[in-house]
């Protein structure tokens, strides 16, 4: 027997399985996700393991490293919440999400702060030891809401994609705040004194670790796209770039101290109509359903590696700071949303309710983030007693809030989300509102997200896309793309269905010429482009049906000429209509 | 810059990074790869990149760690190959196979050692010291064809199925032969003596590490197999089964030193029909693909690596000896092949030519296996010989005969792969023509393959499938599962083309009855199983066309309940009939 030769990677591998069966395992009775979060099962899990761990070593568990942490389990989680961040709601409240996550997350370090040092004078509880910056530096830690944590509850609860987008995206963006702050108090902590030049350098490094994660991630996203542009004849590869790139993105930018999680939804929410325009069905499909499964992967192994690491003998239990850490976290963050959604909603005609902020306050649950830095702490004679109030808050919003949040948001009646996808119908009308905001806000002046957004857009598909996208992948509009997925899907349906028929339906027949007059309606009212992609799929749908219709056999396909001429007898029918 | 503590990831993320663009460049010049295969430039680009480094550091640059390669290049490419393996092609010619995996490569072994043994006799070259057990020891290691240098080179010139599984079966499973043989010799190397049992203790083990590794393979593959029943609620980490037990596979192979690669073989190859049939679509395409980009990326690595590695100080350039293993690796295995094919052909109808017998030969590449074993050989002073002479006979045989053997595949108009997937007119009737030879088998009592087959197909649906399948995902034979994927992708490029129309094909309809009567003639020859599936799908295709044809619309979806109206009112129209 050979255990050392293979021990890395069959422990890292039979982790992966427990963690997978874990999930298996709870599933399987179908109850009990639907009541506790699976956060909650998979630290429960994990404690049940570390006790056993320690039952038979008689010492503490292995603790999760920050660095395993840090490298490994959180890029994959936050590239696949940046891939697939709704990226119009995520826009549309960027300004309530960056106040949210930066003077929040500031107001609850402080607040956090300052009200356990006022504790630590009480005599009785014995703290007097604890200095001011050690506490600062405490708040700057077990402030940031952590977006692994709400991830896995807000997904289990569907509210509506406002108030998920404004939490989740808060929990994201504050990484730059909590990775400044943090740092400077680590190292005002060390410093024998503080000069006032500190204090504005820390200021200063926060726009330096945000905008340099953004800076960072669009460029390695850019880069990623321009190289999906060369993989048309190695399709098998294609997938492999999402992952490079964005993994290097975030290594990058760890190693200049910027923020990595910043970097990484960068490149994902930068990268993402290039690459899905330039890689094949099945590559998208391969990157979709590994990310998901990855990110899920890491998430439980996350939870998992908490439960055990909660194990053990790190912990100092005095009661009083623990619980005024507990309470406070729950005061500042209440406040604190409060006050800045006073100021959010007298700018904002969509106001956030009264129901919505409670959500937003209530959901600031902490997690595997806290847990890491914590431990990376100095070794200092209070660190101890962070550890047992860091966990302690964890197990608390986790479970406590975690469990509770579902029926408080049944019982509040929170809108929620909707189940259905845009039609091509409403797409229409949204691109439309659109336009004519964008023309409003131009004519009145006023450079708003609607003007600013139009500007991004025909710098995209002026310069952009140009560079980005492979030159005979024609860029389609996002009403065609939908146009052409609604008809797979369909066709799919049809076909499992075995409803799959050769001939035209009638009334296409029918309504083709009304068809083509309506296009030169639309000529007037939508951009060149798009309008091109809807005549071109418009003309060869309606041209195919009508002419291939009843001879169509299986063992002869569309030809690859074809378009041109049908483009040509589209054309000379429009002319005779004129 | 913190670049300790992202080393790691970083470093293995460039090289990643560095083989996908290598992979990219090459396909940028669509002539390249059509001249060089891919193996050869990526050695040159390793042999740049080594020449780099050490005239950079002025020191051999890295080798190559052997841990590396076996614990995590190699799995993932023997994984996709076992998994892709076409099982129909290698087990009829598993025999074969084995004769040319088993008996060839220890006629290579002791034919190159011996030989060698003889060189090392001529005073002129100096080799007097390399001792009769050393020479056998480096056989050992050279002898072994290299699965992943046959695919790469094989994978490109398209030759039939059988000529390429019997290549590629013998390579992978001469895995089992090496390692007992290498690890014999070794071990008789560091002996004082040798007794005639370790001798016998040596053939015995053999049998040990092949069929242990079989058996391993096998219970990972059926756990898998299980585990995939359960995941209907979870499909988004599906996928991570394939890998995960495969790789334990692997692993546990290793750990009790038995042949890693049959047993990753073996599970991939046992799993993958009950996988299939348990996992989502999405969820495969995501195993395919994934399965097929990470064997690629390794794969690229390795070469890459090869070429680095060959850089450097590491060889005695004895240039007789190294000339001689060349000249002795050729010959030894075309003698091989002459003598074993000439035993085959005489119990085969189904010969192997002479040109099939030449490109067997010639197929004959060895890779970075040789490679990461002779850099495991236990410290004397001729290793750096054998370095030398190994990466000679790598570079001779990946270049010189991977580079000649297209043309000469050309020359000799070698038998091609068909180009189309077989149709379902094929299929059934290969199926009929297998329970008609295992009919005849077992009335003449002769126990051959199609007689195991059957028992086998027994076996299966009486026992396995209830087992490891999910209860209501009911089991479909090959044929129904061939239909399905037709429609689906005949329904896809319909969609595509623009061609979807809603309407029965009236050919549908006058057939209808006609069927109906012919599912009676049907019945009398095939097995119910497979009977009802081809009824199921075919009532429900034919009564959908008919009935709901020109009412159907988008938003009305074939409701779940309605297959067993279906079906009843096709026994009504058959008890008509009758």
């Amino acid at each position: 027997l050979d255990y050392q030769h293979v021990q890395v990677p069959f422990e890292i591998t039979l982790w992966i399985m427990l963690a997978s069966l874990a999930k298996i395992g709870f599933h399987l009775y179908n109850k009990l996700p639907s009541v506790v979060p699976e956060s909650c099962l998979l630290i429960f899990v994990g404690l049940i393991m570390g006790g056993i761990i320690y039952g038979l070593n008689d010492r503490s568990p292995p603790v999760m490293d920050s660095d395993i942490f840090f490298l490994y389990l959180l890029p994959p989680i936050v590239l696949d919440a940046g891939y697939f961040m709704p990226s119009r709601p995520f826009f549309e409240n960027i300004g309530t999400i960056l106040l949210y996550a930066v003077v929040g997350t500031i107001w609850n370090v402080f607040g956090i702060g300052f009200s356990l040092y006022g504790i630590c004078q009480v005599k009785a509880f014995g703290l007097q030891d604890v200095s001011l910056l050690h506490n600062l530096l405490f708040g700057s830690l077990i402030a940031a809401v952590d977006p692994v944590a709400v991830l896995a509850v807000f997904e289990e609860i569907h509210v509506n994609e406002k108030l998920h987008v404004l939490v989740f995206g808060e929990s994201l963006l504050n990484d730059a705040v909590t990775v400044v702050l943090y740092k400077l108090f680590r190292s005002f902590c060390e410093m024998p004194t503080i000069k006032t030049v500190d204090v504005f350098a820390g200021v200063g490094k926060f726009f330096v670790v945000g905008l340099g994660g953004v800076l960072v991630g669009l460029i390695f996203g850019m880069t990623a796209a321009f190289t999906t542009r060369f993989t048309k004849d190695i399709r098998v590869i294609e997938p492999l770039f999402v992952f490079l790139y964005s993994y290097l993105s975030y290594l990058t930018a760890e190693m200049f101290h910027l923020s990595g999680i910043v970097a990484i939804i960068a490149c994902a929410m930068g990268m993402k109509r290039y690459v899905e325009a330039n890689i094949s069905l099945k590559s998208h499909t391969t990157v979709k359903y590994f990310m998901k499964m990855w990110s899920s992967v890491s998430d439980t192994l996350i939870f998992i590696f908490l439960g055990v690491s909660t194990i053990g003998e790190n912990h100092e239990w005095n009661w009083p700071y623990i619980c005024f850490t507990v309470i406070f976290c729950l005061i500042w963050r209440a406040l604190g949303v409060l006050v800045l959604t006073f100021f959010v909603n007298r700018f904002h005609v969509n106001t956030i309710t009264g129901k919505d902020q409670f959500i937003i306050a209530y959901g600031g649950l902490r997690g595997a983030i806290c847990f890491s830095l914590v431990f990376l702490l100095p070794d200092f004679h209070r660190k101890k007693l962070f550890i047992a109030a860091t966990t302690v808050v964890i197990l608390f919003t986790v479970f406590i809030q975690g469990m509770t949040i579902r029926p408080l948001v049944d019982l509040l009646a929170v809108k929620r989300k909707r189940e259905s996808s845009p039609t091509v119908g409403e797409q229409i009308h949204i691109r439309f509102l659109d336009h004519l905001l964008a023309g409003i806000e131009d004519i009145s002046g006023h450079w708003g997200q609607y003007y600013w957004k139009d500007k991004l857009e025909y710098f995209n598909s002026k310069y952009l896309q140009k560079l980005l996208l492979r030159e005979y992948d024609q860029p389609k509009s996002s009403i065609v793309l939908l146009y052409e997925k609604l008809e797979r899907k369909h066709a799919i349906e049809l076909a499992e269905a075995g409803q799959l028929g050769h001939a035209p339906s009638p009334p296409a027949l029918l309504n083709n010429n009304r068809t083509v007059t309506m296009d030169k309606k639309w000529e007037e009212t939508l951009n060149p482009n798009v309008l091109d992609n809807i005549q071109e799929i418009l003309a060869r749908n309606l041209y195919r049906i009508r002419r291939t219709g009843p001879a169509y056999n299986r063992h002869t396909l569309p030809g690859e000429s074809e378009p041109v001429e049908h483009a040509q007898e589209i054309l000379i029918l429009r002319h005779k209509n004129l």
